[in-house]
């Protein structure tokens, strides 16, 4: 059976418990990565299913209106840095001491030592202007590009390698530096390579900055804020321990 | 080995073969679902672990920007189906016939025949103002809720679960509906319930409304267009084959 079939053969069937457990497993050991880049280079064939995962993502409309695009330049990754610096610190003055030092003290990119950056875009005039399902919330084609991201995000971590997202940058410079078209718009830029390891957990959690939140926390039923209603008793009581995800 | 346990020991692990083809299963056979829903109840357990792996997702800063209000209530449902009847209709306008019967008889959303909706929003004002990565890119604490979003959808497929996007819908009846403060932002109406099946192709990809781009046609090397860098000649070689990506 060749892959196509194997695909084929897919929609039909069931998740076994092994396959349950390959999938959560990617959602909960993925991280956010800065640092433990190793220089082991990424195949060919790993980059490409990476890319692939990505590109099977749903998008409104099936308009797949994203972009994805390598470097490996080594001028492109040092522009990309020094706009990280400056950003990085542009905004530590927008809070105080001892959070500002804090945030200073933190990893935050891989840009130099990972060996592949991505670049991935939002392109909204592809098949356009029509899009199906765009025209009453034009922000669903975004949308639709970090949902590719984040396949992509996955897909990395089943596969050993390493992303993190670099959102501290301007998004000018990028524009610039990759020489994007005025109506295209970079959405994320991505540092990947192999690690040695990945984290118990996000570092901004293991360094205090800031708690995971509980899902009870962050579920209402109905209205906004209605953690209460009386038709939803058994899922309430099912996200009030925390230990019950995987 | 308790749950907990068992996720921090996943950390050291590299993926075996079974686990990746696990988790390629729900990237390849996810489906935005708008028919096939039928009437078994999402039971709680089940529910509950597609509300974890939402809650999972990578976000800006560790902001966890998301709430999910989970919907059942006829009326609130009713309102929402109207609203996106109204929008159909509206945007139906922006295209003439014969794509615009075309689209006029396509089925785009199951609000009333799934179990269960769910609405993901974003509140900016979570952990603010300063959130470390959205100084210089206010729009990363969005791009997070899709992370979720995205996670959300490809557990409910592991668990045989399908899920609708619906994006034809005015953001305003749905704010007033829920009773969403005004800082808060709607990102995603989903319609979620077991189905009969998922189909082998997106449904608008099958109708013959738009193709699935090939992959080489979305990856770019170094600079926006650039499709022929001879740095890049393995990836090159790799992606121009469309089957091989699991």
């Amino acid at each position: 059976m060749n892959k196509k079939q194997e695909s084929v053969k897919w929609l039909a069937e069931n998740f076994t418990e092994d396959e349950k457990k390959g999938f959560y497993k990617a959602i909960y050991s993925r991280r956010d990565v800065r640092s433990h880049f190793i220089s082991k280079i990424i195949e060919d064939s790993v980059l490409s299913k990476i890319l692939h995962a990505a590109h099977h993502a749903p998008s409104v409309g099936f308009s797949q209106p994203w972009n994805f695009i390598l470097i490996k330049d080594i001028e492109t990754k040092k522009k990309i840095k020094e706009s990280f610096d400056e950003e990085k610190n542009r905004s530590s003055k927008l809070v105080e001491d001892p959070k500002r030092s804090k945030y200073l003290s933190f990893k935050l990119e891989g840009i130099l030592e990972s060996p592949v950056n991505l670049c991935v875009t939002y392109d909204p005039t592809k098949f356009g202007p029509f899009i199906i399902g765009r025209s009453s919330m034009p922000e669903a084609g975004l949308y639709s590009v970090c949902c590719a991201i984040q396949n992509l995000w996955l897909s990395a971590r089943t596969e050993g390698i390493g992303l993190g997202w670099v959102s501290i940058l301007s998004n000018k410079v990028l524009k610039e530096t990759l020489d994007l078209p005025e109506h295209v718009v970079p959405v994320a830029y991505l540092c990947l390579g192999y690690v040695d390891e990945f984290a118990e957990k996000p570092d901004l959690e293991t360094k205090g900055w800031l708690p995971r939140l509980e899902l009870k926390d962050v579920v209402y039923f109905e209205k906004w804020n209605d953690k209460e209603n009386k038709n939803w008793v058994g899922i309430k009581e099912m996200i009030k321990d925390n230990l019950n995800y995987a």
